[in-house]
This record gives structure tokens, sequence and C-alpha cells, in this order.
């Protein structure tokens, strides 16, 4: 296989902020060339794919800024500072929807932009929920809700569901029924 | 269900990039309080889920200087300026892989981070291919492969497929089959 490394040349700092940065890198190309990369940093995430004993999907509906919409995506967040992916999944699901879990799952992680970003999601299961505290960060406000995986399939017809890792939480739950 | 926009007070434009630009937004949260949210604006991508006769996945190996590394995924691509998604599918795969088709179907469409960014994937299927002629960008390096659903939930498994629109493409395939 040919090896399709890009070196960095130079890089600059255009934004450093509360969640990302972004630099604009300077990089030799496979064919000796030089080429402009523009590279989002992320922190990462995690998101959890959550389900009652009744077999319901807990998600919630937040209203989304970069779409200038509400959507209802699976409860998700990002990573603080040197935090393990798994206590930030309890950590997440608990101050999201009120439900704590002693049993949790890491079912996959990708990439959710790899053209520009690093933002990595580490995506994590559970159907053993206790009731816990619902305590969202004093800027997010979201409203849980539980639906089968048929309401959720008809929320992906309707564009209620839009996200990829929403809709890659269904697939999931749909190819492992039981 | 609750109003929950955030209406814009004062944005400050921080990059306009070659493909992304990037703004700081101050918003009026709905208790009233102030928030800012960073938010990433992109045109739009299109990625293909390309099935050849013998019923193998085209995928494409390339380095991503965001990731630092090179993993294999659907082949896929921004819209260019007033470019039909449609259009710009057909052009991708072609452009990327070399193939062209007659009859390309959307299955798809979500949001890859709406956190902050209002970047959107349009998925397409096609399982109808012809040789075309592959063209790669000056500044982008591909090496095409072919691949079963077998290979592929292997490569998921090493992490050569670790970005969520190819994970939803294999998923798609599993729960599509024949």
């Amino acid at each position: 296989m040919r090896d399709l490394t890009e070196k960095t040349i130079s890089e600059q700092t255009i934004y450093e902020g509360k969640v990302i940065d972004l630099k604009v890198k300077e990089v030799r190309l496979p064919d000796g060339k030089i080429g402009k990369r523009e590279v989002l940093n992320h922190p990462g995430a995690v998101a959890i794919v959550a389900c009652t004993k009744e077999n319901k999907l807990v998600v919630v509906r937040q209203f989304r800024k970069a779409l200038e919409r509400t959507i209802v995506e699976i409860p998700a967040g990002k990573l603080e500072k040197g935090e393990e992916p798994l206590d930030s999944a309890k950590r997440e699901l608990e101050e999201e929807t009120g439900y704590t879990c002693e049993k949790i799952t890491k079912i996959s992680a990708f990439y959710t932009t790899p053209g520009f970003s690093n933002q990595i999601v580490h995506v994590y299961f559970t159907n053993e929920l206790s009731k816990g505290t619902q305590q969202t960060d004093s800027d997010e406000f979201v409203d849980v809700m539980e639906i089968t995986i048929d309401e959720a399939l008809r929320m992906i017809e309707t564009g209620e569901i839009i996200d990829a890792k929403t809709i890659y939480a269904v697939q999931y739950l749909q190819l492992n029924k039981g």
C-alpha cells in the first residue's frame, strides 16, 4: 500500500475556543507539492444508546444553533479534561436524562467528519437504567423523550432525527433485536 | 413542546476558509440568559454506497490530516457551489473511484456534528456501476478498494474503518441484504 502521509510544513492557529480550536496547516502532499488543510480540533465526545425496561430508546430534544432548529438525538456530550469516555458516558446520561446505569458497554467509536475534524464519538449501550437526577449545564436546555424503534424510524422519515450518531443508534438496535 | 430556540444577539466571523467558515454567536438562551455558541459552516457533502456486481463495497483509502492517519471510507466529497447533491454524488463517485453509474438512489441525509457544525451528508446508493475515468483533485490522493461486507466488518473491528458515514453504510448493507 502507498504511503499517503501529508507531513506538516507549518501551521497557524486561527482560533482557540471553549470547545474547539481551528488550525490551518501547510502540508507536503504525496507527490511533493504543497497543500493546505483546515483542521478543527475537538476534545472528543460520548453518546449513549439507552433503552428502558419497556424497550424504548431514551432521546433528548434540543435546539442546535449550528442548524437553527430543534432536533431529537441520543444523549451525548463532550469529554471533560482528563475524563475517561466511560465515566463521561455515565455522567452525560444522568445529567441529560436523569437516568443512572450500573452496566454500560462500549459498542463503537467513530470520527464524525474526518475531512476537517478529529472529533471522535465513543458510543455506549445500556439497558439497565435507574432513576437518578437530571442536571443539565447552565446553557443546556433539553426535553427527554422515550420512543419505540418504530417511532424512531418514523422520526428519521420526518427528519426530526437527522444526525449521524442517532441514526447509527437506531440501526444498531435494528441489527441487535432482543 | 417547549420552544427551545436560541436567538442570535450578535455574531463574529472568526475565519472564512476554502471549505469552512467559523463564527462565534452570542445567543439568548430559553431562560433569558446569554450564551455563546461556536458555529462552523460547511457547504454540505455527499457520500456514496456503491456495490459492484460481485456485491463488494467500493471504498477509498486516504490520509486524513485532521486524524494524522490513513483510513478507509466510502467515496465522499463536498458540494460545489450551486451543485445538486445527486450530481455531486455521481461526480465524486467517478472522480474518486473511476466508476460511473446510471441509476443512483438517495437513501439518507444526516448532520455529522450538530453540536457545532451544519455539515450535512447526503447519502446515495448504487449497484449499477460501469467503468469511467478516475480523476482526483490535484491535492487528493486515494487508493480504491473493493471489499465484502465481512471484510468491512473486520475493518471496523481493527479500526481501519472508523468514520460515521462508512459505519452507517455497512449497517445499511447489513439491514438491506439481497
